[in-house]
């Protein structure tokens, strides 16, 4: 495993850590003010939201580039089914590719993506994730010819319903291997997959197909599923054999900060909650 | 599969499903009326909270039975680990063997274990299952020579940290292996595992121990992990193909219906939500 305690240049800042502190909130930070604060801590990399690029992200790609902290990832495709998907086929599809288009205009390398809950209209996860496997197959192309990897995240169970019928690494897996596109792989996020005991085997399977990897903490109390993240250390999550599985596989990129945290962090200086990170990332991921 | 739209007494209540309308609460129903409800509209078969008996459990197990509702089940052993656990692996003990003695002193087939969170101070599930395999094996034998079966109910994961460290099919049926007591099985509730598509194969490989099938619903918006579940057909569960594969597997017991709805069926009048059960029974699970 690599050692952090020394050099922290693998962390990432995911810009949900910082909430209701960016623009048009609270501390107001822009993006470049965000990029700074990262370069001067050290951080090795950045990871935004789309929201925060609108139509800048050639600018605030090269910035963040020139500022030794590129944008290692975007968050995110929009949900491909369920009920918060764009409504009809062609308005996702259209929407995918902006997607796409704003990761490679960013010059990030992985465009994640949350697939969305079950469609309406039918039972289980069964046919949504069939849905899901055929419109991933079709935009994968798309990607690969703008060089932008697509890395499918599962989440908790508890989001199956709007959020994500993809649950599990191995079902993430399963829609890689049915795909088989170079350019297709899965992000694995402490938060929705540290109670999987199956996780060790299907990191191992996964091998270089892991494109990306996010931390934050599961509070064994948690008040809130959306929005009440805990900071590295303060949850139950085992962060060490998590990552020493992901980096087995032989991941050996960023370390994506992703703490939503509506009542705790987000109501910090935005300063604090990165030196914060610094720290726990050094001692204790 | 069974048919229940011309025969429903495999159906049976959950107490849970009435909630605030029991003893001390709104309508104020005694076990006493709960049993004469469902009697009066055919249910099969009745599960009490350990709560709810106090020390009446032998007068309540015949009263149900003279009935014609037996009690098949009891909820629940107490948290064997985690936070929520009693303090002490002694304290732990001794109220498992008086949750074993209600049991078979209402003369119910069967006692539901949820096994409690992740171990204070540890970090990950992994021991904290350990330490259930242990207490688990431990009253095992006690329980058999007082004939009652012990069903290991795995919990949806968002439940891990503070309920339930054990939160899938394959994980409860692992520890099932490892005791080989035959008197453990699993309980399986659509809540806890709709999402889950190694459910199948799962339920195959559990064959004849699976000792309980909880109903309800997974409503696609929830509000509340804990006291927001719906009642079958409102939600997005494929309550008919896990039936079936339960089924397939040989369960052939009660299907008992357990909706925690702090906000709308627990406000309701009990009759009615009796009758619903009795309704959507037939026509939709």
């Amino acid at each position: 495993m690599r050692d952090f305690t020394t050099d922290h240049s693998a962390l990432a800042l995911n810009t949900a850590s910082l909430g209701h502190n960016l623009e048009g909130h609270g501390a107001g930070w822009s993006p470049e003010r965000v990029i700074d604060a990262c370069a001067e801590r050290g951080f090795g990399g950045i990871v935004f939201w789309r929201r925060e690029i609108g139509s800048r992200a050639a600018q605030i790609g090269a910035r963040a580039l020139a500022a030794g902290v590129p944008v290692v990832g975007l968050c995110r495709a929009p949900f491909l089914v369920g009920p918060l998907a764009p409504a009809g086929r062609a308005a996702v599809m259209d929407e995918f590719q902006a997607a796409i288009d704003m990761t490679a205009d960013l010059q990030a390398p992985v465009l994640t993506i949350v697939v969305g809950g079950v469609e309406p209209g039918s039972k289980g996860v069964t046919e949504s994730l069939k849905r899901v496997t055929e419109r991933v197959a079709e935009a994968a192309p798309y990607a690969a010819a703008r060089g932008v990897k697509l890395a499918l995240e599962p989440l908790n169970p508890v989001y199956a319903g709007n959020r994500s019928c993809l649950t599990t690494t191995r079902d993430a897996l399963d829609i890689c291997d049915a795909i088989a596109a170079p350019n297709l792989g899965v992000a694995i996020d402490v938060y929705h997959v540290w109670w999987d005991c199956d996780l060790p085997r299907q990191l191992a399977r996964a091998g270089q197909r892991i494109f990306g990897y996010h931390l934050c903490d599961w509070l064994a109390e948690t008040a809130d599923v959306l929005l009440d993240r805990g900071m590295m250390g303060d949850g139950v999550a085992d962060l060490r054999a998590i990552r020493a599985g992901v980096e087995g596989a032989g991941y050996a990129g960023p370390c994506e900060v992703e703490v939503f945290s509506a009542q705790n962090w987000w109501r910090r200086d935005p300063a604090e909650v990165l030196d914060t990170m610094v720290a726990r990332f050094r001692s204790l991921c």
